[in-house]
């Protein structure tokens, strides 16, 4: 049942009986998402080469964009008058934006940060675009997206110590600023944990803004150049700290391996570029590894990249999706992002259920087992 | 009902009272068409961005294939043994392939044609491939298509007449060769028609092909360089000439008008690459003319490219499209495909019904209308 105060509610529906892995359901203005949720990343109002009807039929309920990239192209005022990003890009589910915090990393060589916001020279025709986190607020109120994130400070890992707690304790001051920027009633703000490898910081961030009390918690800052052991670390303590009736967003995050081990300390929602963005590239996962498209081998298998998956891609042969890949056919990446998609959504279905019947350790550890077989 | 003493069989089911244009039934062994019939171009074993589900969904029931091509990648021994070309691409429906002539035009510059065939420096990666009348069916029967085509002499236009004259007459032996090339009993051989823009020779080819009894004639060599009018007047003369109880194919042509006007003449067969390429291209199709999509007007259009039209793209904005294009999103090169392809595949279903009802030239004049409102 929704919870007619907010915006959005969590309703958790069920915790591993072996580790914190937890199952809920998302309750959003455009209906209910069961969690943990892999959230495709459709940056510019689009995942990159599939129509909302294909990203659906992946098994997908729930999709990102993005406020920088969508103010400027082609403008939030225009998404706004073609009724709201869902609207736009004809996607009737639940939509998360990013708040252009991750852009002053990606782009940070365009960057310019103060205390009052960050200024981009645009990465297309070098224009100058402010971004504060009211402007940031602004926008993804205009695009009209189900959850917005507040502008955080994100910043290459490994970095100084002062820079890191200057970053951290900006993300916070600027976590405040879009709290108090909110208009719209019918959107939930989540905050964005900071701090670095240092899981003190990381506490104390996330003791901070959950004093704030926002609709949500992201962890972000992470994958952006630490090891994997690092990651581990740094989220196993972070998510134990955050509150159990608020849904946890690892951002950015990743390979399938990584997201079975964040759903085991307990987050909920994902978002990544790496099933389309590998798919593009001609790599597909699978449940015995990761297969690439383009080698010799798979020019004459006539098998389905999987036994059993329902996917348009594996409709076909192994060798002729290689060959759409060597003869340049853009149905090559197209075929293998949706088959990637389905994959990832397919695991996601796998682990709830598997998180439902309280065996999600043993879970884990036959998918490990079937990955590295 | 099929002719089973032919691999296909074509019948003709009503000719307009006005002109020549006719509707008919073409059975193949992968099922039934009705014509005038336009198809779509796969050259590699894929039309360009569109899954086979995607294609169908557009209308469209006859796809074509390029021997020279899918010679080249991946090889036709490799589409033979994954099943042949219907199985490789997973398309259930009827194929017809192209036997390598026209790449003897555009291709020239890295071709050597004499009387045996022809020998291209490969584009990919400049081995050599010879392509002779035995090999082009060696090729096409390996890819298993229901309807190969014989290997012609395609020049360019303006040329000599001694050259025109000369690829004609080679044209002619070489569709004998592909004849008495032939193996399998499930496949039609359709002969072209060459002659470039001398009405007398274009007669007397069609003559002598005539005499041979290929399954259907095909006219070759048109939209190399000439002015619409050359092309309408070879095209009525040629199209008269050819019997009426078999299919005629205008190979390689055209826009919707170009379509219509061959029609007219009592053409039954089409392909072009002008609905998939210049969809590519931010170009779209609709009754009122064609739209360019990156056009500034278009930036907050709400209205779909064409009222009523059941596409997957039409169910978004010109605005939405717009923005794919401009932000460089390969979505929007995929849905406007799909949507000139299901604006070809609309026409001709449209043209069917009043070549049925005996109003095919009323069509057409509000059609020309309607175009240039």
């Amino acid at each position: 049942m929704a919870d007619l105060n907010r915006p959005i509610s969590f309703h958790l529906s069920h915790t591993d009986a072996e580790s914190a892995a937890r199952c809920g359901v998302l309750h959003t203005p455009h209906g209910d998402v069961e969690t943990p949720v892999f959230m495709p990343v459709g940056t510019l109002g689009a995942v990159k080469g599939l129509d909302t009807a294909a990203v659906r039929a992946t098994g997908t309920r729930m999709v990102l964009g993005n406020a920088y990239h969508l103010a400027l192209r082609p403008g939030e005022e225009i998404v706004r008058e073609l009724g709201g990003l869902h609207a736009f890009m004809n996607w009737q589910g639940p939509i998360l934006t990013d708040s252009g915090g991750f852009q002053l990393y990606s782009l940070a060589k365009m960057t310019n940060v103060t205390e009052q916001g960050a200024s981009f020279r645009s990465h297309i025709d070098g224009s100058l675009l402010e971004l504060t986190p009211e402007r940031s607020v602004e926008i993804q109120e205009a695009l009209g997206s189900d959850v917005a994130m507040t502008l955080d400070h994100v910043v290459s890992l490994p970095n100084s110590p002062e820079t890191i707690v200057d970053a951290m304790e900006r993300t916070i001051r600027w976590a405040a600023r879009c709290r108090d920027a909110r208009r719209r009633d019918d959107q939930a703000l989540f905050a964005i944990v900071q701090g670095g490898l240092d899981v003190e910081l990381r506490l104390a961030c996330s003791a901070r803004l959950i004093e704030m009390d926002f609709d949500g918690f992201a962890i972000g800052g992470l994958s952006v150049g630490e090891t994997p052991e690092e990651m581990e670390r740094i989220l196993r303590h972070t998510v134990s700290a955050l509150p159990a009736d608020k849904p946890r967003y690892l951002m950015g995050v990743g390979r399938p391996q990584d997201l079975l081990q964040a759903i085991g300390y307990g987050v909920d929602m994902f978002d990544c570029v790496m099933p389309t963005r590998n798919g593009r590239n001609g790599m597909a996962f699978t449940d015995r590894g990761t297969l690439k498209l383009r080698n010799q081998r798979h020019q004459r298998d006539p098998r389905p990249l999987e036994e059993g998956c329902p996917c348009l891609a594996c409709r076909h042969s192994r060798a002729y999706l290689r060959h759409l890949f060597m003869a340049g056919e853009m149905l090559g990446p197209i075929l293998l992002s949706i088959h990637n998609l389905t994959y990832y959504q397919r695991l996601m279905s796998a682990a709830r259920t598997a998180i439902l019947e309280d065996r999600f350790t043993a879970f884990c550890t036959q998918r490990h087992g079937d990955w590295s077989a």
